[in-house]
């Protein structure tokens, strides 16, 4: 694509996830959304054909706007991740409205179960550095906690933006990580992880 | 209520169940929740007031019609109760509905926070009983895990729908299972719990 035709299709892109964010797939009209992007009904039919080719992008793409914690694969980084989403959750409209749709998507019939999996296999990448650096017990199975993870999280999100518009989801997923460390880790390991939960006590 | 309008009322949930489970909130009709029951729209009005009092309906009385496992309180029947719901998601409408209709809820802007609180305060329950046969480790917080419970299920329900139409989520709660139970009891309780996945071993 030229670079004119990029930008408009992320320029659409970001609009459309502002309006799925804001009031879900049904609600949001085409109409709405070019009208945002300062764009014609056009573009949306050049660059993603429909609504639903929108919403499907704003799935996939969910993850484009983030900017992963650096450092060592492993477990550290993987807390650190999933600490990230927590307040990328709270400020990143495009990943709040792909997770949105990911989650409703039973309301438009999207059936789209690969953004799932491309999450488990980020996790399970962590996971699989964790286990090469010795930092796992024996008995954990990295494929089955990572989709435990994915699972947890998306719970987690969804119960947290019920009960506090997400405000409490950083402390949710802290707790999350108390109750699952001792599964996954052993003590010593553990001990030498820092949780946002710790990061706050050690600057308190 | 007297008796004939308890049954309608059951009727109506009922068929109100069986839409929102295959077409979900949106798409669903007074019309066709009245038709399939075989009553009138004065009816709905009359018991639920709307489609939205009917959703609300549906999402707290979605436990209406299971039988949860006898047994000791404890941990095997809170494994127990877990293998039985994913079973129950595959046949029980009522529940199925109003599961749908808890995670989706955010396109009718419901705001229905307390049937997770219920479902948390129902496996706390079975976690307090554990804690008193002494079956748990010392570490583990009998509240966090089960918040973390509803958060794990409701994700890898999500997760098992979409990928294979609910078919795989027994297997996915026993791997839910088996990830979990390190943190939460010592060796030699664990060794004695019975789960879905063991108790098809001992079959085979």
């Amino acid at each position: 694509m030229q670079q004119r035709a990029v930008r408009t299709r992320e320029v659409l892109l970001r609009a459309a996830a502002e309006v799925f964010d804001e009031v879900g797939y049904t609600r949001a009209s085409i109409t709405s959304i070019v009208d945002r992007a300062g764009l014609t009904a056009g573009a949306v039919y050049f660059h993603f054909k429909s609504k639903e080719g929108l919403a499907r992008a704003v799935i996939h793409e969910q993850a484009a706007d983030l900017q992963f914690p650096q450092g060592e694969p492993g477990l550290q980084r993987l807390i650190d991740m999933t600490d990230y989403l927590a307040v990328e959750m709270q400020q990143n409209t495009l990943l709040r409205a792909g997770v949105r749709l990911a989650v409703e998507q039973n309301e438009a019939d999207l059936h789209e179960y690969a953004i799932y999996e491309w999450w488990t296999e980020r996790f399970r990448e962590e996971l699989v550095a964790a286990r090469a650096r010795g930092q796992l017990l024996p008995s954990a199975d990295e494929s089955a906690f990572a989709s435990l993870l994915v699972a947890a999280y998306t719970g987690t999100q969804i119960m947290s933006q019920l009960s506090t518009k997400r405000a409490d989801l950083p402390g949710r997923i802290s707790a999350m990580w108390r109750c699952l460390l001792p599964a996954l880790a052993p003590a010593d390991v553990i001990r030498q992880i820092t949780t946002s939960a710790t990061a706050t006590e050690a600057r308190a």
